[in-house]
């Protein structure tokens, strides 16, 4: 892998995501050398995914050249590759472009779309965790309406208006909200030949209510904002196939659709070495102790989504989020830095700063751990919260300037089919 | 294709680029039923594309949807397909989306790279006429960088940071000179490992002066701002092959590179029924007397790069650039109007406003048809009238953010692999 060996302990960091960019930060002025892995060479704004998707914003304004963060640490290197696997005996990571040594690692690979297994699901349904998936989405939805407008047959022409979204939790709500936006402002204007109500959004949630890990009253609201927009919001019922064109559910509905968003659920991105049952827990997670330490290892530590921190108060670990990974980084900096200089580590504690989604314009949802707060307000929160998490200057202005845009004139202007998605498909 | 007829005459108009959409906007408001055609469901704003490549710019800013600007015009319908063919004897498009009659057909389906016939240098090198090839050279310039760090074999290594560009018209030059700027500016901060003297930029042109189709002042200016920022200029020099490693030439030179990139001329993009040699001069572009109308019919016109309007000031047509396009379009869009209205059509008459091109920060140079500058200046007026040629008022206002921040930050931060390229030839 071309990187000499200097006489500092070598830390290695697999994953550029909320995580690994978080301790990065931390460890940036450290005497170490260390190296951080990850197959994109940019770290990508995973909670505004769903508005690329939909022609809201430009893949490139939530990505971010990891090169461009890790250039401020002289310490630091980056590499662009797959990790392969972990040998922990001989302290060594594996990847595709050679082999690594450490002294101490750092799994922070994040989490995939998970299907429960289901294969047909897996093939035919469009997921939502990568800008490439996103891209390949905002394709789909757009070639199905040029392909609508060519149909004289009403079931076929249905069916390529008819979009599918299975789970409920914020990408499901969100995406469905702006599925909704572009059925009000967009289908109309470009697409004058189709009918409007030929268009439908159906969100399926497994359990009683949408957004089962917010307040009952988000819950509440954000349905009441989805049935405005006219989304038709399904609760305890699961789909249980879906060939490309029928969706079936363990109820007695099934849907003909074009298009199926899978939303219900990720999983850890586990690698080989280290994905022994004895490591392993619920949703494919690392177990680690209360310093992000894989167990049975002092040298080896896993963050964010892929670590199962268990305890009284999170039984299967902290909720797979943006924040969490964040504070877990943050924290194991500052606990790397104390092991270093021959301190202590202490333990993590997490800050439940509260979550929030958002259904449309002025329609958001905000439990914050003292007060909870439905609307124009939380819309607002939403927004200028996720700005100030938007890494880069440059991103967060055009961000914003797009959201001014879209706001005042009712628009989503990316709608661009750049890569069609159903000839790469057939390929 | 869906698109039932109306008791109005039906204009059909193949091609949604300069050419296509000016005449769109002057036939918006007639009487007339018009169907606009294009492989894309967007309009790209071709002059920009080298930006997109360099990381300067993200694709959507200069990326348009074509439904946006046909949606305020009623009588005009888009479709997104690709023509397969013309039957001028049934006034027949046919499309792989079925068949459609027209009254009137305007083509205006532009050029392509033009590779001389050289299969060779079209299999390995990269062109730059769409988004989607623009982005795979942005992939493959970053996957460059990041391979050549691997290589411990000197001549590996300096093969992985060659450029060769060969032809230097506008594109050509604009590129070198971003290249350049990334060779300063980007890659000693975020290739460290790497030794920035082993990347080179070599723009070759087969005759005696780069920008040929400018002043000659023009070309020496643009000629001493390209070797001061280190690109090394071949004249009388022309690329007689290239294996995806090596390119020869006619001389006595030859390169080691991993990247060719191919500006080196354009042909018209025909189109079968309308390309027997009757129709096609120099070029393969389709002749058109002074009204656009292909020889031979009065119901089929041609427009922009496609068309070759032969006169005694252009003996081979007007130049392969969007002002001819634009401003063919235009004329043609009142001349139906006129034959519409029983009237008589008006010769075109090309108003050379003259052409520019820029080669770096506060570097351009620009000829008008009264005096000649270069400089300072030469480049405000290059963004001006760059910006104001854009589509879109949010197009205008994320590519003024990103050049104010790229000029004040010497940065250019789309430098994303979101599709490698690499993989991607390979599959």
């Amino acid at each position: 892998m071309n990187i000499p060996r200097t006489s500092l302990p070598r830390v290695v960091i697999i994953g550029g995501g909320f995580a690994g960019i978080s301790l990065a930060k931390q460890l940036g002025k450290q005497e170490i050398q260390a190296v951080l892995i990850d197959k994109h060479n940019y770290h990508t704004f995973q909670p505004l995914l769903y508005q690329v998707s939909t022609g809201g914003l430009e893949p490139d304004s939530i990505a971010y050249p990891i090169r461009k963060i890790v250039k401020d640490y002289p310490n630091f290197s980056f590499r662009l590759t797959n990790v392969d696997a972990i040998d922990t005996e001989n302290k060594c990571v594996h990847t595709d472009i050679g082999d690594l040594n450490y002294d101490q690692l750092i799994i922070a690979t994040g989490s995939n779309t998970n299907f429960f297994g289901n294969s047909e699901i897996e093939k035919h349904s469009m997921a939502m965790k990568t800008i490439p998936q996103s891209l390949n989405l905002r394709s789909l939805i757009l070639e199905n309406f040029e392909q609508a407008i060519l149909k004289s047959d009403l079931e076929e022409r249905n069916a390529l208006m008819n979009f599918i979204i299975v789970g409920a939790g914020p990408t499901g709500v969100e995406l469905a909200g702006a599925l909704a936006e572009i059925k009000k402002g967009i289908l109309p204007k470009d697409y004058p030949d189709l009918d409007i109500r030929q268009m439908k959004i159906n969100l399926i949630q497994s359990s009683s209510r949408i957004l089962p890990a917010m307040s009952e009253i988000a819950s509440e609201k954000a349905e009441d904002y989805l049935q405005g927009l006219g989304v038709d919001v399904w609760k305890n019922l699961r789909v249980t196939n879906y060939d490309g064109d029928l969706a079936s559910t363990n109820g007695d509905v099934s849907f003909r659709a074009a298009t199926l968003i899978w939303s219900a659920g990720v999983k850890g991105a586990t690698i080989a070495g280290l994905d022994g049952e004895e490591f392993i827990t619920k949703g494919n997670r690392i177990i680690v102790n209360e310093f992000n330490q894989v167990k049975g290892f002092d040298d080896i530590y896993a963050l964010g989504d892929i670590a199962a921190m268990q305890s009284e108060a999170y039984p299967f670990g902290h909720p797979m989020m943006a924040q969490p990974a964040i504070q877990q980084g943050k924290h194991l900096g500052k606990n790397l830095a104390r092991k270093l200089n021959g301190k202590e580590m202490k333990p993590f504690n997490y800050r439940d700063k509260g979550s929030m989604a958002t259904v449309g314009r002025n329609k958001a949802v905000v439990d914050l751990p003292r007060f909870k707060f439905q609307g124009v307000f939380a819309w607002f929160v939403w927004m200028f919260v996720h700005l100030f998490f938007l890494i880069g200057f440059r991103n967060r202005m055009v961000v914003f300037i797009n959201w001014v845009y879209n706001y005042i004139r009712f628009d989503r202007e990316a709608r661009l089919i750049i890569r069609p998605y159903k000839n790469t498909r057939k390929s």
